[in-house]
Parts: structure tokens; sequence; C-alpha cells
């Protein structure tokens, strides 16, 4: 059978543009001579549309849009991801006024909908609701009450929600039972670096476990801090790859499922991927929220420079303009570098120096300022200045740290921590020297080879103040993705005064974190929404 | 029997201290001739641990605790919100590498724990988990298999959490259906304005349908956002009060239960009750985060006279201090009301004046900065020099933004938002005026008088940029609290053109919010962990 996978990148809450968007693929699928076309989990809203499921309208405006989608399904089968509601007045915690408006009276079911030639075939409501890391589903929907197989065109189809297929001995299983020859998977699943290949294992193993043709078809877009990268895939019964789409771009890709041959998985590259990711993040932010130019920071530093060329390959050099904020502690190196480093990405590049603004500070404050309130105000003279232009030009702010900076609170809140989102910010600094390394044509080599400092006071270097950048990362990525506790990072061989002072800082910097701009997310544990810390708290270990 | 409400505020993860807090709290019932002394919910650990739950060791350190407290029980019955822990390796969604960290591997209970004489007589696990608004239980915790009644002292106990009393037909009425004689709920319940009421309506219902004694005990306590008032009490099998403990105070509050006239309960003055709350919020997030002191821009206007009226109730007057930053635009007026308010406080007010730095600011950028850019700027010049202060002094800066203006976004990023705890931030501007005149021997009358400004351009007024207060906050509390759409604002009589400006404003300044400090929880939907908004979104109905 030809079929279609419909990998799209809608924007969520914008429900006419994203019918219009599902309508245009289905239509090029039915051109296509295709039976079936296949959308992602929650297509029709977008993921995660969040607390806007309670905004009253929003679920029968989406439910104008999937009656649409069933009556454009002549000739052809849709699935696509929608929602249904089901009300019920049995009370529940109504007696609480605090959960008046957070959906109470209302059963939401994240769903497949399967329409065929103007009818709902039927209706799959997703079975396991993620709530760890980015997902909060248990907030908004219900389960659904057990499998269930299709028939469609003398296949027996099994049809299910992006989590359903990770559970053993879950619905899969349970609709190969029931008989089913292929699972179609729809998902809205976020991207890290790796996920490609963890999906595509599971797959696998879920196509041999049971014997079934696999459809796996993921949403792509970035979504604030999410970044969803598609790269939706097709398994054969002996767990072979039939069929790739590429990653990070929206497309119908069309799949004759009487071809047999399996063909090789594609070689993920690390920080090639996690490039692919950040790239797709900025561009998406820029256009869903109705920006077109973004200002940057330029220090001279590694960091400001990889953010620049990211956003230059995201949106072109005439859409990146940079800003270089000299203080009198600033070298000549620094502002040779930033000029350098402009010249190769081809984008504008001005030069705002703070030191009298620094001075009238200091003036107007009358008490004196000293150590690293000091240094501070620096940071923020310089985000003041920026945000200033960025104001003045309708052009948004990328923040420039670093997942390592972030986390040990190596940065000035409302200094460099200002902008719209932080591109980097899911990087360790190795990282972040790693994916320069690959853009040396526009990164100027010099830049790559410094030694990292904040130049907020003379020969300031980063390793006076931290532990050398592979010692911390290697503790960070410990800490954070792994929740190594103390005793855990200690026996891994890290010395305890190391240790102890990483973890201090690291608690004590939760504020900081709170109010960071979206952080794009390439590893399985970013700072942002799947990441939720109480700021109030004494744990240190 | 004598037993002893303990209503306690422990620090979230300071876990030797809340043991501390807890075994002189069960000796002082001992003393007391108690028979039973009650803990809240997560009593042992704080609420709420948030992802914390989630690192290794801390879930093995809580354990250790409630160990200690088995042991203490020497001779008395002691209730304590705790956690117990199922290790299992059945697969779920390991194969999801995102999710190994994120307490894979284990079930979370969250539960009460009954020890009496050493013994551990109960482990009684929540059966509901609450996921709307500020809860987020299912990230964390399993549900518990059922409901069960203990025998203690020839008393039948239905002992239960928090959410648990709230279901219709749900654990409270099945354990009243085992024989139980009294229901214990322990919970961890957040503050809103109305919310005591709500509650003590809830166990009189629940007493009157079951014939049971209802002991509620609430936790108390600021943390980040979240203010838990306390106010556990005691309702008899007719519904009536037995007993009502204050609220926002921590003690050991003793209750016989032999005696049975009931009491009369405590009438709640909305602003009143809101006021205390802010004011416990304030202090518990300093004393819990090692701090002693605030600082405060002064701005002679009413949003900031209120925020450090409350800061000298919550801290006494030497802790506060306030900074007043005119610019050319400031009137006489402004300076006069803000060191006037000093006065009446008898906090510390130092002048800072702006216009040098933002007239360095203007030459530094040397490109034109105008209209609302130049109008930010001003704001943004206050904020850092603000901060430069709060660094220089170890003392955390109030953030004086309301409810109303947060809302449309009548505020400057980095600007009037910087700080690290917003306390009135949940209070629309009419409560603001509201609250303040409940303080007139304090805030100067002019100040509450005079129309509000901004002062970034002039003569310029709030209500030339936004509606009357009184119809932007009528619109607000419907559109925040109760989610109403569009068409139902219009059809509540808002003038369409009103409808669409708000609703807009609202849409379009979420990256504000999400960048703001955490905002004091009054009402029963604040911005802060309770309300979860995507900022890239197009839905603007």
């Amino acid at each position: 059978m030809r079929l279609a996978l419909a990998q799209i990148d809608p924007t969520v809450g914008a429900i006419d543009e994203n019918l219009s968007l599902i309508l245009s693929h289905i239509e090029r699928a039915r051109r296509s001579q295709c039976k079936l076309v296949v959308f992602p989990e929650l297509a029709v809203c977008g993921y995660s549309p969040l607390d806007l499921l309670w905004r009253h309208g929003f679920i029968d405006k989406i439910q104008k849009a999937q009656e649409k989608i069933r009556q454009a399904s002549t000739g052809i089968g849709v699935i696509v991801g929608g929602i249904t509601a089901q009300h019920h007045n049995d009370g529940g915690n109504l007696s609480d006024p605090s959960s008046v408006s957070d959906g109470a009276g209302t059963d939401l079911f994240n769903c497949a909908l399967f329409f065929s030639d103007g009818a709902l075939v039927a209706s799959i409501p997703k079975l396991n609701l993620p709530t760890f890391d980015v997902y909060s589903e248990r907030r908004y929907f219900t389960p659904g009450p057990g499998a269930q197989v299709v028939e469609f065109r003398g296949k027996s189809i099994g049809i299910n929600v992006c989590e359903d297929l990770w559970i053993d001995d879950g619905p899969t299983d349970a609709q190969a039972s029931l008989g089913a020859d292929w699972i179609i998977n729809i998902s809205a699943s976020p991207f890290f670096v790796g996920k490609g290949e963890v999906r595509r294992h599971l797959a696998s193993r879920r196509a041999q476990e049971n014997g079934i043709t696999l459809f796996y078809v993921n949403i792509v877009g970035g979504q604030d801090d999410v970044i969803f990268d598609g790269g939706s895939f097709v398994t054969d019964p002996e767990g072979g790859l039939l069929y790739q789409a590429p990653a990070f771009i929206e497309g119908l890709f069309v799949v004759d499922t009487d071809r047999t041959a399996p063909i090789l998985p594609p070689r993920e590259d690390t920080i090639a991927t996690a490039r692919r990711a950040i790239v797709l993040g900025i561009s998406d932010y820029l256009r869903k929220n109705g920006f077109s130019r973004v200002i940057i920071g330029i220090s001279g530093g590694i960091d400001s420079a990889l953010v620049a060329a990211l956003a230059v390959e995201a949106l072109g050099n005439g859409a990146v303009s940079g800003v270089f904020l000299p203080s009198d502690i600033s070298s000549q190196e620094s502002h040779e570098d930033a000029h350098a480093l402009a010249r190769n990405l081809g984008i504008d590049l001005i030069d705002v120096p703070i030191s009298e603004v620094v001075a009238a500070s200091h003036s107007a404050i009358r008490e004196k300022i000293t150590g690293l309130a000091a240094e501070n105000l620096q940071a923020r003279v310089r985000g003041t200045l920026l945000m200033a232009l960025s104001n003045q030009r309708n052009a948004l702010i990328l923040t420039t740290g670093n997942k390592s900076e972030i986390a040990v609170g190596y940065n000035t809140l409302y200094g460099d921590t200002v902008g719209a989102l932080a591109p980097i910010a899911d990087l360790y600094k190795t990282q972040v020297w790693e994916m320069a390394r690959g853009m040396d044509r526009l990164i100027p080599q010099r830049i790559i080879d410094k030694p990292p400092t904040a130049e907020l006071r003379v020969d300031q270097k980063d390793e006076d103040d931290l532990p050398p950048y592979d010692v911390l990362d290697a503790i960070l990525k410990e800490l954070i993705e792994k929740n190594a506790s103390r005793d855990e990072l200690i026996a891994h061989g890290f010395s305890e005064t190391t240790v102890d002072d990483i973890l201090s800082r690291y608690y004590r910097n939760e504020y900081k974190r709170r109010q960071l701009p979206p952080a794009i997310k390439v590893s399985p544990k970013a700072f942002g929404i799947g990441r939720r810390m109480p700021i109030t708290h004494r744990y240190r270990e």
C-alpha cells in the first residue's frame, strides 16, 4: 500500500493555520495516490498547548477543525492527532474552587482520529500519559479505556499514541495480540542527542516481538525550549528499517509498503545533530512568534561567537546583528576577535562602549559598589544597552549562556542572561567548543583557542573561579542528567572539595535559572520545562 | 481523647532540621499528655520538593528520618506525612533514556505514616494525586491501593492525605463504610483567599454524610510562590466546628475530643487574610533562603508603598531599605511621597537619580532610542542600579509589580520586574488600593489617592494606556481565574474592542511572565507554578 507520513510543523494554538496545513498535506497525499496519510500527535492544536487546553472554547475550536478534516477524507484514510472531550458532572473535586477553571467537568482524551471517506472510522485515545521530564499530560488528559484494532483496506491496524509504544506489555503488544498486521504510532517526541537511535531501537524490538510493520510518525518543529525532530520511519516485521524520513524538516514522505528491502539507519553525529536542532529552534521561535531579526551581544568569546554563527545559519546574515560592548577591562584581542567574527559571518556589528555608563552608575549610587557587585553592574549595563537596541529595532536578543555556567551560576541575572531565547543553554562548555570547531570556517580560530574569561575584572579567567571545564562538565552531566548524589559523585573519583563546591553553586543558583529565557533542549535533562526545582530548599547532596 | 495538631512549617529538603522540628513537637505533645500527635502531609521533607524527589539519596535520607520518628513514638501515637518507596524492575518506560533519572525504577508513595510505641502501625498512601493548578503529584507519586482503617485506643481511625478528602465517594466515604469513627486528614493545602471557608464547608459535609469526627491538619509556611496557611481544625459528626487552630502560624494545638460544644467559624476578611499570607510569604522566603534584609525601589506610587509596608510588617523596619530613583520626569510630589512613606515606615531611603546614567546610555548607543524603547531604558537603569545595591548589601529585592500590570505586560522586563520575590504580583490593582487603605496609618493618603502613573514619559497616566482599573480587573479576573473566552467576556457586557485589546496584551506578554520572580499566590489562579502557558502560540480567544 502507498501511504504518506505527514511530518508537519504546526504552531501551538494556531488551529486555523494548522487545519490548512493538514488539508494541504491530505490533498498532496491524495494526488500522490496514497491510500492513507498519517499526521503526528496533537497535530491540530500543536504540542503542547499546556493550560491553553483549559481556555473555554479551545477544545470546541479544535473539534470544528477535526470536522473539516473528516470532510476532507474523501477517497483517502487520514490518521491525525486530535482531542476528544467527554463532559461529566460527577463532582470530582469540583468542591475545590481552585480546580474549577482547570478543566474540571470535562475529560479530555489525547486521540488518534481515523477518518476515511468522510466518516470517523475510529477514535483511539492515548492510554499512557507521561508526566516525567517535559511532559505533564496527566494534568490535562484522561487515559483511554483499552487497546483496539481497526480494519482498513485488508489490513488490521493498531493505532496508538506516542508513549503507548514505549510501555512493555502495553498497547502495542495488546494490539498485536488482537491481530494487528501494522502498528501506526503518532508521536510528539522531543529531541535530545541520540533520541533517533533510541526510537528506532525500540521500534525494531516492538516489530520483532510482535511480527508487525511499524509506522512511526513524529511531529517536527521548535516550541519554546523543546525541539521536535521529526525523523519519522517505518520498521519491517524483522525489525529492519524500511523507510527513514529526514529529521528537522517538515514534509510529506510517501512510503510504498510493497518495497521490502531494508535500508541502513542514518548515522547521527552528536554535535552536528544538536546543531540542526538548535538552528530549527531559533528559526521556529522567531517565525512562530512573528519576529524576523535577532541581536546578539558579541564579546569576542566562544559562546557569543557560536550563538551568532547558529543564528546566521537559522535566519541568514541579514537578520542577525551584533553589539560589542567593551569596558575598560576588555582587551584589544576581544575587539579584534568580535569584529573578525562579524566579518566572517557577514553580519552588522556596532561598538557600544559601556565605561561611561558604568561610571555614571557608580556616581549615581554614591555608596561604594565593589567586588562581585561591581562585576555584575558591568554585565547589567550591557544587558540594559542591548535591550534598548532590541526594543528599538524590534529584534529579539539571543542569550549566549551555556549549560556549564548556568549550572553553577557563573553568569549575571539581568546581565548576560537577558534575552528571548537561549540557544546554547543546554550545551556544556566542552560541547560549545566541539560545535564551534565544526564551524571553524566561520568562527575565528583564536576565539576557539583562547582561555575563556568573563572579562569582568582584570586578567580574569573562568578557570580561576571554576574547576577545569572537562572536570566541571563531567560532574555536571552526572549531576543533572543522572541525578548522581554527592556520594555517587565522590565514588566516581571526583574530589570531595570540588563536588561540594559544585553542589553548593548548583543549588544556590536556582533563582537565576527560574528567570532565564527558554533554553533549547538538546540533552535528556535541560534547564527548562522538563526540570522543576524549588528555589527555596536546603538540600545540598 | 487528648491529641495535638502539629501545624508545622518545615523547609523543603532540610530533612535534618525538619526531623528536629518534628521530634520537639512530639516531645511537647507527650508532655501535654496527648495520646496522639498529627503532622501534615510530607512534613518530613517539606512540600513540595518537586524534582528533588528524584535526587539519588533523597528518599533514603527521608526514610532514615522516618526511622527516628518511629523510635521517638514511645508512649504516643504519631501520624506524620512521609514517603515510602517500592523498587521494581518491570521495565516500564526504561527504554526511554530521558526517563532514566526521572525516578524510574522506583514507585514513590505520598504516605501518612502511623507510628505508636516504637512500631509502624500503618502506612497509608495517598490515593488521589492532584495535577491541577500548583500540583504535579502524578509526576512523582504512585497512587495507593485502597482505603483502610486503623484501630487506636478504642477508636477506628480512617487516615487519609489531602486530596483524598476532596473526592466525592472517595477514600473518606470508603473509610467511614469500613467503620471509621474518626477521619484524620493530613494536608499541604495551598492558600488562596477564601480557602479556609471552602475547607471547613467540605469537612462539615464529609462529617455529616458519614457521621464521623474529622481532624484536618494542614502544613503552614511559604514555599517560593505558594503559601500554606495552616488553619487546622476539627469538625464534629454534625458538621459543627469543634476546634480551629490559627492560620499562618506554626504551633502545637491541643484538642480534647471530649469537649463537645461547637464554636463559631472565624470570619475571614478577604484583604486582611491576603495580607497575612503575603507577610508570611516574605518572611519565610528570606528565612528559608538565608537572607535577612530586603531593598525596594520606592517610586512614590501605591505598589511600591504597599510592598514596603508589607516588608516592614514581615521583617521589621530595620531589615527594609528603600531606594528612590528619580528621573527628569519624576515629579516633586513623587519625591515627597516616597520620603513621607519612608518616614512613616521608619525605613532608610536613599535617592539615586538616574538621569545621568540614562543620558550616558543614550550617548553610548549613539543610534536613536525613542518611544517605548526609551521608556524601558529608564526602567532598566533603575533595575540595574537597584541590583547593584542589592548585591553590595546582600539584600534581596522585592519586586513591586501587581497582577493587573503583569497580566497586560504594563511593565519592563529587567526593569521594574527585577527581584527575588514579587509579594503583590497576585493582587489586582484594585486590591492593591484596598489593601493599602487598610494600612493608611503607614501609607500616606496622597499615595493612595493619586492616579497611577509609570512616570516614564511626561504626564503619563496608566489609564491613558489601559482601560480604567475597575474594568480591567473585572475582565482579568474572569479571564485568568475562570478561563472565560473572548465570547464569554463579550457576553459579560465588556466591549469587543476592550476585550480584544486585553486578550492581545495578555497573550503576547507571556515571555515576560516566564522570567518573573516567584509571585506570592493569594488567588485561585496566580502567575506562577500553578499556571503553565506556552510563550510560542497563536491562540487569541
